[in-house]
């Protein structure tokens, strides 16, 4: 009944006896509750979200379901342990493209132990989070006919602006990002960045109600994009996908706006909206319409 | 001609022998330039960004018009001494309400020195810039018959939110601000921050700017409001002016949106609009209308 997900881009993993989470049949998704304070934290805000009256509706599609917490046999072979119990969000999905991206240039939040924030300020130092106001956690990407393309995780914490850009342009290419001297085609930019429902558009939604809200701020939490390249290619339609998870440094908002999420939001939804417009640019020509300085540069120095 | 300026609220301060700004008749304000580097670095700065064709206009009047340097006799007596010539913000004014407001959580950029950072880091999470976004640099607030209420700088540095919610209030009140038991009447809010050209306005100006500009990083640069009640009680208008000052920490953005800077504007951005929109809700008695939960939230905790 339960196995080890195929699709999995960053955190623990299970497999060779190691404790990772789980999936079933049905579309739910087991993630084992550590024992260091993190797993309970995580259940703390699942239990507290999940019955929060100020959270939106449309905002509240943007986090996996949750159902409550399971005793199930644990992937390391220990037994039974505690697994908080979740939508599995690529289960509608056969080979889903796939990009984790940690939000903020700061995973820590100031009520942190001095050990922890030692360590999470060297790594967001050391990662692009610092420069960028995120850094990618893992990412597959779907390669037509030769299975997916997954990088190595401990290269793409590290990337710089261009070769975000570069990634970026890569997960809305059809042909190889394997091979990294083949500029890419950017064939499903459109659909999956653009359009009313696309990734830009849900991003810009959230955005906003991180404008306002100052309820909780969201430390070392991750926004999750997905799509399926055959989507696009057969219904012209990516069903594309964001969604937050790691809810394990969440702390209380108390009046004030999660300033370190939002401006890493916004840097991310930047890369994005200068792909769109630069490729409108190259596509349509309509080199003239919204000179948008920015695009312009941009576009420049990439080409 | 030269003399110590009379509404200074942060930085260095002439007087005493002490090395500090001068202001003339004409409306222009000389700053010493620093001999340890930040002093370069702003000419640098304003060099550069005075012949930049990148920045638009609407853009260009938040900052202080640059006249060049000049060698004048330093307010320390040591002498004839090279200094910034830049516009006097504050000229205009008789008896001007003046906020200085460092914006981001981080005052310190990657590349700076070891030693630098770790001192920024150090009073970033003293002061509030860590938990908000920014800390108040310094302030003075016009008291009627009564002069200046100047508090002192090391307390307003750490505000916590609650207290920078009461200082904004009081900022734009015509009663008492130093006495902490009078509610303060926010006589001025609706002239001061909102309208069309009020603070609040010009303040998403420059956000809708932040949010795609990749040029520039501002670090340690700081938001300066200024208004005059006078103005607002005789003439129905505040003249508030938003203006950035200090820019001895600017580096080049590489194609990055300034995340940090953003991030804390944001934040700023959003204590000034819940004044508004709670006394829209306590004047009009609208309570019903644009119903939006984190005003109800915060007018509920204040009252």
């Amino acid at each position: 009944m339960l196995k080890v997900p195929d699709h999995q881009v960053a955190g623990h993993q299970a497999g060779d006896g190691k404790l990772g989470p789980l999936i079933d049949d049905s579309g739910k998704f087991y993630k084992p509750i550590q024992s260091d304070g993190r797993g309970s934290k995580e259940v703390a805000f699942y239990t507290s979200f999940s019955s929060n009256t100020n959270i939106p509706n449309h905002i509240r599609r943007f986090f996996p379901i949750f159902h409550g917490t399971k005793l199930i046999e644990a992937s390391d072979g220990s037994g039974q342990q505690p697994h908080l119990v979740l939508q599995d969000i690529v289960s509608g999905h056969l080979n889903p493209s796939i990009m984790d991206i940690k939000i903020g240039s700061r995973t820590w939040h100031p009520q942190a132990s001095e050990d922890y924030i030692q360590r999470c300020f060297k790594k967001d130092r050391e990662t692009s989070s610092l420069a960028l106001g995120f850094r990618i956690s893992g990412l597959q990407i779907e390669s037509k006919g030769s299975g997916f393309w997954k990088p190595d995780r401990k290269l793409i914490q590290k990337f710089t602006a261009e070769e975000v850009r570069l990634v970026l342009r890569q997960f809305v290419s059809s042909n190889s990002s394997a091979d990294s001297g083949v500029d890419p085609d950017c064939t499903f930019v459109s659909t999956v960045y653009g359009g009313s429902g696309g990734i830009l558009a849900q991003l810009l939604e959230l955005k906003e109600w991180f404008e306002h809200q100052t309820i909780l701020h969201f430390y070392s939490c991750s926004v999750l994009m997905v799509y399926e390249k055959e989507s696009v290619v057969k219904e012209m339609s990516s069903g594309a996908e964001v969604k937050l998870v790691d809810f394990a440094h969440i702390v209380e908002g108390n009046g004030v706006i999660d300033h370190n999420f939002l401006g890493g939001l916004c840097s991310l939804i930047n890369f994005i909206s200068e792909i769109l417009t630069c490729s409108d640019v190259h596509t349509a020509k309509a080199s003239l319409q919204d000179p948008k300085n920015y695009c312009y540069t941009n576009c420049n120095t990439q080409n």
